[in-house]
């Protein structure tokens, strides 16, 4: 008798973008065997798009993250939840009693968002941020319908992106962070500005520098009324967001008795493996991130980040197809509130400077069309950070139009193929009046880094 | 008595963007020397926006290239011609009569348009492109008002965008080019389909595989009435646009017994400066340039090249301050049709083998934000070429949506810091529902091209 129900070579828990990449990749990349990726949920959503659901996107249905590339490449989709994986035996139990053979692990199971010990935190009509289907569609269908005023407890990138899609439903909504500006662990201090300036204008309503003491009922004792802040203000509110942060998912790891890092990871080497098996993996929010910069834990947990680890494991399951190790995380992200798009790649000034690199900078504004008159032309703003003994490109931000992501991304490949900034100030760049800024924002700030550099004594 | 009137250090022949951004690059990086530019036109246009002139934008003075950032450097603009340069004094006759000392001449002259000596070029309602505001105007307002029906010689970038803005002015554009394709020489056959069927859906009468055998006058003797096909059709036209290929301009520098290349550019060293005379440099389309791959000549005229090489120039005048020389033409360009955005960078897989490059490549279509149910989502084509025996990214070609330009720029950085297939799909690219694609089309292609390679026996 067969001691199990479900065989499979490799099996992939978790579907999020770590599992789903890693499920693709190693599909395709080893075709003769069978990838089999097992999530709880029957559809999953695109963890990205989850704020549009509630504005621009419209419904839950229009965020579903597809599943024909993994299919089309031969993988095979569970759903289901693992209760406890066995290592010697390579096996993993499922809550419905299945068992599943495996040789290849990869742990993929994400992250949650972390809710801090706060007074009223389990009223109706707080939530947080969760990658589900029936949740977020609850949230739309039940929760915020007759909401008028919805407080948001953190202005990082969830709290400021939710702000703006929110107030599209006609919420009048109120944004508190702790820190004096919004984003402020991500950008250096004019970026945040903007951002603060144009959801102003937007009608968000901004408490910085505010902490939340107590989540408050209102004349209904189970139901959320409002809440009060550290200066003794009160706000009323139907609804409330809390949305601080994340923390990986690692019961099923530890369980298992894999290294967890300080920071609250799955250990893993350059190519995804844990520190205790060859044949176990892990991928994404619920694995350590190691600085490109540093080597230290890097803390940002990325969609495109994990997206990345599950390739590097993917290629990488049964010997190097790929031999090139994860690298550490830069930290590329971007967002866009209205039609102001802005994002970083690597380190921010002050974040370069905390570390202890000695920097040179350089800044630039320019239409990102040419000339300024061509119809669609947004102002950019592009600050580069060089690492002043090695001349490297280190980090940038951008601020500007559709393409600021994309001049990102220049700056993400620039820094992970240890670009100076001799390299980028005498590059090419391709330039069209419809498309681009006439001279490239990147030449120009390293233009302006080397020349600012030159003149100091 | 003084033998000049005007003394200067660094003296700039061309106002275009290689004289324009050698001038600004000068004056930022040497800015105890005195640099003054010489143009012949009182205000520039920007090159790459004269087609935008006749539709998008709808005039000439909406196309004005600045001096402000020039200026504002330190520099000073004289509004003339130099009909002759001295070497070995070191002094340039203007002509009007005026004469300049310089220290280091920088030669910018550009390119004029080629007219092939076709039968009828010299009737009215004949035209080119040329970089001139006076020229463009009278375009505007004389030449083109009444003309219903225009046809266009040559396919090629100019001939294309012409026809997309010619089509918005009510003309009935006939763009007639001899390859079987429009683009043919920049991009590989999908692209030039996809402008193609864009055109046509348009408006724009496409004739490929046709030459122009003679302009033909109309009833007026003086003035065209059409054009005759080497099949022996006529085709109506009250006016006819040559848009065949430039030449560079290279009187000046021939004068002044500058070695000229065969393909008849100044032939210039890495820092641009000429094979004679140490202190004369040559830049932009005038300037010889040597293929990034092959060292051998590349004949892509192109203002981004054109502006790249006047900043090495510019900022090499007085020794190496940017002691990285021009790495050699890798030809980045991208245009737009209607909402098409199309462009390369590099080689495409056709003209990687015809240098005799073994390669592998990869092709990915994917929507340009994600979900796909994002607004304003285009489809994004991207299909890459490696070297099989380096790995190296060699080339790539993009069709999509507004940021086209910008992902061929990612491309561009890659292809200049020697990037590798495994590089590239194990990279961390940022990505934004409203921004990017899911997972970059960078690193999907990349990741079909090793795929595929490792199918092969």
């Amino acid at each position: 008798m067969q001691d199990h129900d479900i065989e499979t070579d490799v099996l992939i828990v978790g579907g999020g973008p770590a599992g789903m990449m890693c499920g693709i990749t190693a599909a395709q990349f080893w075709p003769s065997r069978h990838v089999t990726l097992i999530r709880p949920e029957e559809e999953a959503v695109v963890p990205c798009g989850i704020p549009y659901i509630f504005g621009t996107l419209g419904g839950t249905d229009e965020d579903l993250a597809g599943r024909a590339p993994f299919l089309a490449a031969g993988g095979q989709i569970l759903t289901g939840r693992i209760a406890s994986a066995d290592r010697n035996a390579r096996t993993a139990l499922l809550e419905d009693g299945r068992r599943i053979a495996w040789n290849r692990l990869v742990i993929a199971t994400g992250s949650t968002p972390f809710v801090p010990p706060i007074e009223g935190r389990d009223l109706q009509g707080v939530f947080e941020i969760h990658k589900d289907y029936d949740y977020l569609d609850t949230l739309l269908s039940e929760t915020l319908p007759g909401v008028k005023r919805l407080a948001i407890l953190g202005g990082g990138f969830i709290g400021v992106e939710f702000a703006d899609e929110l107030r599209k439903r006609g919420i009048e909504v109120h944004l508190i962070e702790q820190r004096p500006h919004l984003l402020g662990a991500s950008f250096d201090l004019d970026a945040c500005v903007a951002v603060e300036q144009r959801l102003t204008a937007l009608g968000v309503r901004i408490h910085t520098g505010a902490t939340v003491e107590a989540i408050t009922a209102g004349t209904d004792p189970k139901r959320v009324g409002g809440i009060r802040l550290n200066d003794g203000g009160t706000l009323a509110a139907e609804a409330v967001l809390i949305a601080i942060g994340t923390r990986p998912n690692t019961t099923l790891a530890g369980d298992m008795g894999l290294t967890l890092s300080r920071s609250g990871g799955v250990w893993v080497d350059g190519f995804q493996q844990s520190r205790e098996d060859p044949h176990v993996f892990a991928v994404g929010d619920c694995a350590h991130k190691q600085d490109f910069f540093t080597r230290h834990a890097n803390h940002a947990l990325l969609a495109s980040q994990a997206a990345a680890e599950g390739r590097i494991a993917g290629m990488n399951l049964y010997g190097l197809k790929l031999p090139r190790s994860n690298a550490g995380s830069i930290s590329v992200y971007a967002s866009q509130i209205d039609e102001l798009a802005f994002g970083v790649a690597g380190l921010t000034e002050a974040s370069a400077e905390n570390i202890g690199f000695e920097v040179f900078t350089g800044d630039i504004r320019m239409p990102d069309h040419h000339p300024a008159t061509m119809p669609g032309t947004h102002e950019l703003h592009c600050r580069l950070v060089f690492d002043a003994n090695s001349e490297r490109l280190i980090g940038g931000q951008v601020i500007g139009g559709p393409t600021t992501a994309e001049i990102l991304n220049i700056l993400a490949v620039a820094i992970q193929l240890r670009a100076t900034a001799t390299d980028l100030a005498s590059f090419q760049f391709g330039s069209h009046p419809r498309l681009t800024a006439p001279v490239h924002p990147i030449v120009a700030a390293t233009g302006e880094a080397l020349r600012r550099r030159l003149e100091k004594p």
